[in-house]
């Protein structure tokens, strides 16, 4: 049986990334992976790591111990991005807002005066832990305009390629992702952008470093290597991920993702489960919701998965408490209706449940009311193909 | 045309390690992937990295700034070792050898003698840069005497599993390796097997980490996880990988792998090609070669490569001075005999050379002589079956 992988990451992979990292290896000093590395782009850093590591690059690559820093936390991702901040010697304020709402860009403005000057701001585009999409444009402004001129440092892991991003027009210095998200590939590379304020900022850095080094990277990048043995073939993978998003353009996986999640906050509500995040404020790529009250979700999740579905339960303070369904990638609408189908009949053998079948009409009709709205969400021509 | 890939690492992949790198995704927080983590072993770290990252963390999981740390070096690893304790702040002093020559047991305990107490000594099993193996049985023995009780860690990134190693017996305290030298899976794993006094080291070790906690992936490792998301395909890879030694049996591997490398030497010096490294210290995974007066480097190397032969060329200030043959991982000796014909042909079109046909006798010659001195060095059953 095929499993309908909803987790907010890893991503399923399309059949030709799987396929393109199964090739034969190459040796990494060759013109043959200078092409590799070339053909995904050359300015910027793909170390070999998880997200987690693209978050310590950027601390670690511009600050130096002792520098103040704000970190906006929503959830637990935007507490680990202070954590690392902190782990090397950074002085560390926070920010908070509570698990399951969103940064508001007033009340950092706000901090940013009291408080400042900040050395930097660590940002959270969409918080995996909670399903919410921080409005980020507008928190990278309200950075862009503190006293002190701190750098905006972007967690847009489970974000990039997913929704709208600017870096140059909104200004952000630094915005990291990896591989196994949006991308379409394995996991194993993640991946940094560095803007001009913040590669300024290495020269100042004093935080050690040495595996993350981003001058390092740089360096050995305009010879179309890395400094240390990369995983290859992730990168395999990753370069046909990254011709699909082209092929589908990236107005139409913007659409394409706002219409699944459509479909998928929909679909869950009308099982008669409360979502974490407000309206306004859903993430187009994981839907978080709470547990029905005397649901086990040990027990659902085991249900689930016999069933084929995997999804994810909660991080921190919200493990056993909610439920998360992954929808960034290769996603398409009928990945969601089937996990709507079997959320919906997990949930009904330990609950009284709506039925399943209007929930996945309403999840449908959701899909519809969204790709009407925008640019074409219907599969445009080089989108990914339906998985199974 | 298939290339023979004879760089030392990263190592051809298997068919069987490739098609099992192409399996879909699976969650990293699932039974599926606990399962996995658990075939290759429980008790080692596995890290998502390149084996810099695993030398990374080696050293800031077991250390504090301003610790004395003795670090010995016989080549380009060996620096970047101390380039890493240096860089996270420990106070380095270096017991250098000549490159091509191995390190000795007696100066090293001198060394540790006269300058000691330090923290912990860094070594090399085998030196990538200039295939030489140095005798760590010795060099950890000496490590083990001296005062101070310090750590003896160990860069056994290209000899693991290869090479006669005996963790325990030899009393090593941290060992490294990663997925692509001779376990025959795509780099993207770092791998470190933590002993009991580095495990201890751990409480007080004050330099800053977080990716590359020890502690973190041990914690994690009980529940079947890893801390961050791991590469995933990389471990289906690696899966296979350990299952191939582990059906070889690891005496039969090491007979293999010095068998191969007799060939390689032999059949190199056959070509009138100089070794950096003396007989009895020559590395069992690659042979380093002088190149001949008046060849350069980046024709013999484009002409290789013409000839489907990829060779690594010199690192640091053996660049374009020497060239690198590597016979680690899934190789036997056609592929050796293969890389002798084509190094000769390359060879011949630049200066006068010998037959490459008396090279390639000379080679299987000494795979014999060496495969009837130990464990059957024939592919016995299980064994990595011909690539091409």
């Amino acid at each position: 049986m095929n499993q309908n992988l909803r987790v907010p990451g890893p991503t399923p992979l399309p059949a030709d990334v799987r396929e393109a990292q199964a090739a034969p290896m190459i040796d990494h000093r060759g013109a043959e992976f200078a092409e590799l590395l070339g053909s995904i782009r050359s300015d910027i850093a793909r170390l070999t790591g998880s997200g987690t590591g693209a978050m310590e690059a950027a601390i670690v690559n511009t600050h130096s111990p002792g520098d103040r820093v704000l970190a906006v936390s929503i959830g637990s991702f935007g507490d680990r991005f202070a954590a690392i901040a902190e782990a090397f010697g950074a002085s560390v304020e926070r920010l908070d807002f509570e698990w399951g709402t969103p940064a508001d860009p007033d009340r950092l403005s706000e901090a940013l005066r009291a408080g400042g000057p900040y050395r930097s701001v660590l940002l959270t585009h969409n918080e995996t832990s909670t399903g919410v999409a921080n409005p980020i444009r507008e928190l990278v402004a309200a950075v862009r305009e503190a006293p002190g001129e701190p750098l905006a440092l972007v967690d847009a892991i489970s974000a990039l390629g997913a929704l709208p991003f600017e870096m140059d027009e909104w200004r952000v210095d630094l915005a990291l992702s990896a591989s196994q998200k949006a991308w379409m590939a394995s996991p194993g590379i993640a991946i940094a952008a560095v803007g001009p304020r913040a590669r300024a900022a290495e020269a100042e850095a004093a935080m050690p470093s040495f595996y993350w080094s981003f001058a390092d990277a740089r360096r050995w990048s305009e010879k179309g290597q890395t400094p240390w043995t990369p995983a290859v073939s992730v990168l395999f993978g990753l370069r046909r991920g990254v011709e699909r998003l082209l092929a589908e353009g990236r107005e139409a996986t913007w659409a394409r993702h706002r219409a699944v999640a459509a479909a998928a906050q929909r679909g869950v509500e009308a099982l008669d489960l409360a979502l974490l995040a407000a309206p306004g404020s859903r993430s187009p790529t994981v839907t978080a919701a709470w547990l029905p009250e005397g649901v086990d979700w040990a027990s659902l999740n085991a249900a689930l998965r016999k069933r084929g579905l995997a999804v994810a339960g909660g991080q921190g303070r919200l493990a056993g408490r909610i439920l998360r369904l992954g929808h960034m990638g290769d996603v398409q609408l009928d990945d969601i209706l089937d996990a709507i189908t079997v959320l919906g009949e997990g949930l009904g053998g330990l609950r009284a449940t709506p039925d399943p079948a209007r929930a996945v009409d309403a999840a449908r009709d959701a899909y519809r009311a969204e790709a009407g709205r925008g640019p074409a969400a219907a599969v445009p021509s080089g989108a990914p193909a339906a998985r199974r």
